[in-house]
């Protein structure tokens, strides 16, 4: 038979579906294309355009670590827009906090330029991101709530992960709270085990946090449990 | 050979794809799939809550076709929202114009009803259309330029075109400059030709407005060109 797709020639044994079944999928690709086209016309039309001086801001943001270096240029914003993207920002300022009456907010143990990548993210869902930025990204989602952002940043930095970052990546994750990342990362020293101990970070981990070396070895412990359980099953069969 | 989608068995006239090709498409499929979970997650993420009284608002649009029934109801909004979807409030309100000035902008011809949902597009992309909402909506988003709330409108209004409605809809589409509709009901007006002439709606846009007549006529004349050239090419070949 001759493959409608690929166009070659096949025999029985690589036969994959009859044209029913074949136009079928095709139709359902070209619907989930629309939809994707659908979705990507509402996401450009629901991000707010930002230019600077940004106008009607009513809030301004401002990093608090660039105070050192003169005084710190602030991040205009809306409140609007802030308390719709996090719920931190909307206790802060619906509540008339300080914050809310003076119209300032300050977020401590921030670059100016990943302050303006956070605020720019509540605007636009869009962001530029190397390792740096994504570990800061990351921590100002956790600490104000911005669940689309901190998945995303997650993500990236999963992507990221090899054996040489893995135990840095295991801590960093365990002080943000962030579980994608603490999963890879575990994989990936699990399965690395024998290297291990030999590494610095892991010496200063055992001194620092014992209890995350803990969880390292009790991962290691249920894996082997499960792949010992799967062998003898297939023993079994 | 047995389908691996459907699970029949098929002759080879009825052959599809090789298996290889059906694997592709199935994770193309998947792909296509994650990509429309993200984009969703990304529209929900940029959608705006609006709560009322609606927080930190520094503007209010009023429905001026309220006004004969008493005091109209304001709907409060963000200036940098209005500015951000629309570039006619964009012009309004960034220029100082009276309406920023005043922080009230008077939409005339149109019910607080309509108002109220063509704000709550702005925020969040969707409405609950029926025909008559459609109508206002488009007109609304016509007038103040927020293209993506036409397209859903022009989309939802197709969908409803039929004989019966099909002329005033063509009327309407041509005061609004909504070429989606206009095609939409050229096709079906001059698929029916031999009826047209008869119907009450076709007396007064004579009457009203004979170019658009015009109009449905050359659309006709041209159709029948095309069909009979392509009747000649196939008798040629």
């Amino acid at each position: 038979m001759k493959c409608i797709s690929c166009l070659e020639h096949y025999e029985s044994d690589d036969a994959g579906t009859c044209k029913e079944c074949y136009e079928e999928a095709n139709e359902t690709e070209e619907e989930l294309k629309r939809e994707i086209d659908d979705l990507k016309a509402k996401v450009a039309f629901l991000r707010i355009t930002r230019s600077l001086p940004t106008s009607f801001s009513d809030v301004v943001l401002v990093a608090s670590e660039d105070a050192s270096a003169g005084s710190p240029v602030p991040v205009p914003a809306h409140k609007a827009v802030l308390v719709s993207r996090s719920p931190v920002f909307k206790a802060m300022l619906e509540n008339e906090m300080e914050e809310s009456l003076s119209g300032t907010i300050k977020i401590s143990d921030v670059s100016y330029d990943a302050l303006r990548a956070f605020v720019s993210y509540l605007y636009t869902a869009e962001v530029c991101l190397d390792e740096d930025m994504a570990c800061n990204l990351l921590v100002l989602a956790e600490k104000y709530q911005v669940q689309h952002l901190k998945v995303h940043c997650e993500k990236f930095l999963v992507s990221k992960l090899n054996w040489e970052n893995s135990v840095l990546s295991y801590t960093f994750a365990h002080q943000h709270n962030a579980k994608h990342i603490i999963d890879s990362a575990l994989t990936l020293i699990t399965d690395n085990m024998d290297k291990l101990t030999t590494r610095e970070e892991y010496v200063e981990l055992v001194e620092k946090d014992p209890r995350l070396v803990v969880e390292i070895y009790e991962a290691y412990l249920s894996k082997q449990v499960n792949t010992a359980a799967q062998k003898d099953s297939s023993v079994k069969t």
